[in-house]
């Protein structure tokens, strides 16, 4: 429908089948696993004790412009925005930590602090559609505000990793890398990076995974200048002892360094081994203050981050507030869907209904529809075949559905009460009771 | 922020923390409730064998404008539509039907029919914000595609009431009112309106309850002229036996006669008698053909519709396909919501963690993290003190919390590994080993 030649003439009357460009249909089969994604993580973030917010997708476009200029092109460019009738402009939210933190600055004086809270909500970025990326994705975001202290890291690493383990990952599956932007600007002010060059210096930290190694050297020496060695260094470090030990004391004595040790030693304590000091670390968002961390795919042909988050205590200061702090993580469903079917992690097919009950012919299609809401009354899940299809296509039915068991009424089992239940799979055929069929679905 | 009247100094420089206006902000106690609403709609559904889909609110403007010229109107007036950077011109849907019959059309090879589905979308309509009415609200839609008979109607109205009935309400609640448009249509046929007449009456019953019982009169006669007394005779019939019984013998022995009929005894045998013949009913879409219905809340100072659905046949056939029977109804959350706070149906409030660990002083917080993660191993769902509050200000976080236990963490019981577990509601304290803790929240 998008280009301008001539179409065909039946579409010319004919809608379009085809979802908006770069959004996806959620057909029951691709919905069971959504489903199954957002009540693994719900129940995660329950476990920690985390209370679910949620807010429109809608929001007031100088919610992301704030008051840098810079941003305006940003928000023009990559988000869904447009002016509503009434003359606001209106964003289609690109991310959820901004408007959490909206609502927590919007009640501070209510909220009992600490604030545990998690949201799966939608978020849309305007990108070229491609292998991979879509316009609009489903992301957890856990965020934890009023904690000052890296407990609250320790915490949030902890719910990503038992968020994993929940889904079947194993420690061995999956890497937590974390640095500190706090320490990354002490030793950029040792090194007499100016802001500007620090800022940059961050940003190129950040894409070094994707450039050419010498790519990345030329530009470090733009930035850093004759210190470039020096920096360079401290980028290769593996470990956070390796990098403290070629560091100045002044770093190496600081409160950020002491925050990152205290950091693994909680880790550890938890018994979060898969977790490692990475000075390359950066994350593209300019809001965070102190650590920040992604979890790594470990896969050698996907060695690449899923997610990730970190302090951003500042943030809540735009909105006119005293400093709350607070950190948070962004998981997405493509990325975390790709990451457990490439482990075969995803659950198998599955249907509403645990039974469907035919019938031999329609008469007995309303006694059938009574049986279903006695069972259903129990609690059972229960599909009742409506239609004039023969009995064998019934059975067909139920089994392209999954349904895995189906009881059949005839006009002999109406009168007698006594049903024939077959097991799809096995093929097993029994005859029961209707007391049989209630007890078997009783809750 | 929408007067261009200068502002006082400080808000120049800080965000505004208001949602979007007609949008709604979910606190964890408000997100609560809808959890709590979609929770039993999902689980109501699936005990009829429905499967959950799910599309982007974005959708192609076209699927709402179709072929015609009249919903150009509709679509610019009262939807969210802009233009994307592409040329694209999308649409925020304003209702589900038209998503559903698009998916369905688009996999009408593979589907297996009948096909039971639902969803609860958010959906959006542009209106002026005024008392209860909201730009954005959660819909739960369920709809049968694949059976042609009145069995279908049935089964959803029946699922309406199953619906209800879970949230607590009984059948003196509410009424279920049913009419048929084909009979309506054959009834307008047998009065010689023409199409246009048939349409301008749909539409005049439409909007009757809002109307002064005059101005209907007038506007009655205008449209039905000579046959004003005949059709009004009609109208005010308040079963299908005494509409039948002032109809002509065509009318009394049409299929769309025998349909309701049939459908009042389905409805019968299955235990719904708080159902009715309303010949006034016609529900607001163009899109319905056959029986429509609607739920009606009973309390006296609500008496009006919560909600409804009906058979749109015929919708499919805009994407180019043969004919696929479909009936469906949507129920709001923010009408549910309402409804359910008047009967005191509401649950009350509570917390995701069910146990606090407090600590006396913030040394025992690495043990109170490692013994909260034991306990969410087995299944708990707890939150641990990470501040430096006084014991006193924990207690009092737990209960502004609605978290029901507190296990308080010293020197001592992190010795001992003896815990005191506090009951906040009735002040009761035992002493508890962590197996007895472990035991307790065992799953």
């Amino acid at each position: 429908m998008q280009d301008d030649s001539a179409s065909p003439a039946p579409r010319k009357n004919k809608l379009a089948t085809e979802p908006y460009k770069g959004v996806r249909d959620f057909y029951p089969e691709d919905q069971r696993v959504q489903n199954y994604l957002f009540d693994t993580m719900r129940l995660a973030c329950e476990r920690f004790g985390y209370e679910e917010y949620h807010a429109s997708v809608l929001e007031p476009a100088e919610l992301y412009r704030g008051k840098n200029a810079e941003n305006e092109e940003i928000v023009n460019e990559q988000t869904y925005s447009f002016t509503d009738r009434g003359g606001r402009e209106v964003t289609l939210r690109p991310e959820m930590t901004p408007t959490v933190a909206r609502l927590i600055a919007a009640k501070r004086r209510e909220i009992p602090f600490p604030a545990r809270w998690f949201s799966i909500p939608n978020v849309f970025r305007y990108e070229r559609p491609q292998r991979g990326r879509v316009r609009e994705h489903w992301q957890l975001n856990a965020d934890l505000f009023g904690v000052s202290g890296v407990e609250a890291e320790a915490e949030l690493i902890a719910l990503a990793a038992a968020l994993l383990q929940s889904f079947g990952a194993t420690p061995a599956d999956y890497e937590v890398r974390i640095n500190s932007r706090a320490l990354v600007t002490l030793v950029h002010d040792e090194f007499g990076l100016s802001r500007d060059d620090s800022r940059a210096l961050l940003r190129l930290i950040d894409r070094k995974n994707k450039m050419d190694p010498a790519e990345f050297e030329l530009e470090l020496a733009k930035i850093a200048k004759e210190n470039a060695a020096g920096v360079g260094a401290l980028l290769t470090a593996t470990t956070l002892e390796t990098f403290l030990a070629s560091a100045t004391a002044l770093t190496r004595e600081s409160d950020a360094a002491r925050d990152l040790e205290r950091l693994f030693e909680l880790l550890h304590g938890l018994g979060i081994e898969n977790a490692r000091f990475d000075p390359t670390l950066a994350r593209g968002f300019d809001y965070y203050t102190g650590i920040v961390f992604e979890v790594f795919d470990t896969s050698p042909e996907n060695n690449r981050s899923m997610f990730g988050g970190g302090r951003y205590d500042r943030l809540l200061e735009l909105f006119g507030d005293e400093k709350i702090p607070a950190v948070g993580f962004g998981m997405g469903d493509v990325t975390l869907r790709d990451f457990l079917e490439s482990r075969s992690l995803l659950p198998a097919a599955a249907s509403a209904a645990q039974l469907l009950i035919a019938t031999v012919s329609a008469a007995q299609i309303p006694d059938a529809m009574k049986l279903a809401q006695r069972l259903r009354g129990r609690g059972a899940r229960v599909a009742v075949n409506l239609t004039q299809k023969k009995l064998g296509d019934q059975l067909k039915y139920a089994d392209r559905l999954n349904i895995p068991r189906v009881a059949v009424l005839g006009e002999d089992e109406v009168r007698t009460g006594q049903y024939a239940l077959k097991h799809l799979a096995s093929g097993n055929e029994t005859v029961v009771s209707e007391a049989d069929l209630l007890a078997a679905f009783e809750q």
